[in-house]
């Protein structure tokens, strides 16, 4: 008999028909002679519904109020799931974050979780009781319902599996495990069986957004294996777990790409110390995150600095790199949105080398400019013109044998 | 300068424009100088899309998942009027009942409210903060949410004031005020300047629902002054406060009348001592409220009982009568549906008499026939056939001159 916490993502509890056959599934575990505890999300779309209303009434509402606000649509679900179990003959409760002892800090809309007691589940559990967790939610100090950030139900389920000392925590989405890469872009691009969490945390916040960054991080910290498939199909997704002798022998895991990038450029910049760190001081000031700097070797006293930020803050990043510019008295800044950032992750980097040439190699072959590299011990990622995305992303996806021929 | 306490009902913030409306509401009694603490109902229309996506889960839905459901509604509306009142450049913070103290009993669905500490209701107003509290709801000793009953917000507000001492308690709906009797019936339905808290509970109970009975209980009990009004339009509503002299000097201060009671009959009962205990004892055990019971006087050892229920227990009531019908050997059991319960209302009646006369000469006039009377210190009411409903109305409202004109 295992104790298994199950977490449904928002589309698996759209609708009255789809809890039921979450309950169908939830059900099956505990017949099995299992324990479940299970973490829901809000209902698919109520969370927009809710911040389109809080968006109409303010122009910038507060993070508390939006919290309060957010945190019912997983309230909703929970309730409606353990009704749900309870109809089919089962004993379920409904619980809150706050119930479960989910202690945060005060960072209202991306909290952090300090503590988790669960008692509440630990004792449902012993009783024979289905607890059903609103995820996404706990309290700080003061009593406020704070959030965890989006695809926070995520790490509300990881949090209580390593609390409960869980044997698993599967986390059911809209997809049915981790591929080597994106499936509408390579055919035979090949479900994973296994993954390391370091390698998840590269594929998750380069764009392979199947499971929160901080819940992976926490499931990491705590060793909680964690399973990814899809509760609209049959499959045993994909293992996230610690790295293994097996994976290292994988070279390269996965390719991911993002094209949410932009990349800007200071030309003419006066090779001085502490322009740098004026520029990246002032961008980090305004809250937006840098991915990649490069800064080109110096001529005649002069330099490049280009960088990518997220699309949605390029226009912001300009004005900063405009004004800065000015200031240092710099040629000009250029702006190129049309970019895509291209990566290979696996841990079996850290024993293989020339992977990166071989990487190189590969694009050149198709004749893909690579605009940046930045390399870390199990990634490397180029930025490429975004026209070349998908042929970047085939061409390295044969080039280390990911597709589904391979053992 | 005031502590007042407003409550808005479910159409008062039933739409993002109707909670602006409210925010300027509340933002004005604020500017004049006043401290405000509000407390809202959820959106009108939410709580039923609750409920129905609750019954199409669960034949028997539990209380306690029912509550953890329904609580959200207020949640939303709370964190979503604070947001309008911090756009509006005022401080105001969102809080659950939890939040402000509110302990219950763990009656689910309809808990009792065992105490309110409000200390955070207290420390936000010393702050200068507007609190906007989520109605209708409280936590039991196990920390789990309650809710207090349809239209449980009111009693949420009430005792709100009395934890508070408010100068104030002032009940927004969607009427503007307590009236003499139904304006749809009679045109010169005149609104009450204020009415007694005894009077209120009977013109309440009998059908004129614009307070919820147990607030009004409550009220009472703890000596608030409550004011009922219209979100809608201007106006001083009316005020339900403690008996005075003024009162008293008014015999009859409304006029009410309840479509929704059916009358039961058991013909040809052995008149022995027990049968009545035994019947009403074996309704009572099925949850079935009886408001009005008469038994003939016996002839030939033999009597006949009628007594009213709501109509939409009337089938289980008319089963159980007739099984024990049968055992005691009774002749008959008979429905009657198409009846009314039309009641005059006053604490007058305590030192002027003679005014059941009036009201029955009044009837008797028209040819109304009266099936059934029943009377307490400050009311008479009297069961008649449905038909005649309006006309008994209008013509008791003429004869205690409760019309416009008077005064």
């Amino acid at each position: 008999m295992a104790l298994i916490v199950q977490k449904y993502g928002g589309t698996s509890v759209g609708t009255v028909e789809r809890i039921q056959k979450v309950a169908e599934r939830v059900a099956k575990v505990k017949t099995d002679g299992n324990d479940v505890v299970v973490v829901v999300s809000a209902m698919a779309g109520e969370t927009d519904r809710l911040l389109k209303l809080a968006h109409q009434l303010s122009s910038n509402p507060e993070d508390r109020e939006l919290d309060m606000l957010l945190s019912s649509g997983e309230r909703v679900t929970s309730a409606l799931l353990a009704l749900a179990l309870q109809e089919k003959g089962f004993k379920a409760q409904a619980f809150t974050g706050r119930q479960v002892g989910i202690i945060t800090d005060s960072t209202h809309t991306k909290a952090r979780i300090e503590r988790i007691s669960a008692d509440r589940v630990r004792e449902a559990v012993v009783q024979g009781i289905i607890p059903v967790i609103a995820g996404f939610q706990g309290i700080n100090e003061k009593s406020d319902v704070t959030t965890l950030g989006r695809g926070g139900s995520d790490l509300t389920a990881v949090a209580l599996a390593a609390a409960l000392k869980a044997d698993s925590c599967d986390i059911y989405t809209d997809v049915d495990g981790v591929y080597t890469t994106d499936p509408h872009v390579v055919p035979d691009a090949r479900q994973l069986e296994k993954i390391s969490y370091e390698e998840m945390l590269e594929m998750a916040s380069l764009g392979a957004k199947v499971l929160q960054a901080r819940s992976v991080e926490f499931a990491a910290n705590h060793q909680v294996p964690v399973r990814v498939l899809s509760s609209f199909t049959e499959g045993k997704g994909t293992l996230v777990t610690k790295e293994d002798r097996d994976m290292e022998q994988v070279v390269v895991s996965g390719v991911t790409y993002d094209k949410n990038q932009a990349k800007i450029t200071i030309t003419g910049v006066p090779d001085q110390p502490g322009i740098a760190a004026r520029l990246f001081g002032a961008i980090a000031a305004a809250g937006i995150l840098v991915d990649m700097i490069l800064q080109n070797v110096s001529q005649e006293g002069m330099t490049d600095i280009s960088f990518t930020v997220p699309k949605g803050d390029a226009g912001k990043a300009v004005g900063i790199a405009r004004k800065i510019a000015r200031e240092i008295g710099a040629r000009d800044v250029q702006l190129k949105e049309d970019i895509a950032n291209v990566s290979i992750v696996g841990v079996g980097m850290r024993t293989h080398s020339g992977v990166a040439a071989q990487m190189f190699a590969a694009l050149s072959k198709e004749g893909i400019n690579i605009m940046m590299i930045s390399t870390s011990e199990i990634k490397i990622s180029c930025v490429i013109d975004a026209k070349y995305t998908e042929l970047a992303v085939r061409s390295l996806h044969d080039v280390f044998e990911l597709g589904k021929e391979r053992g």
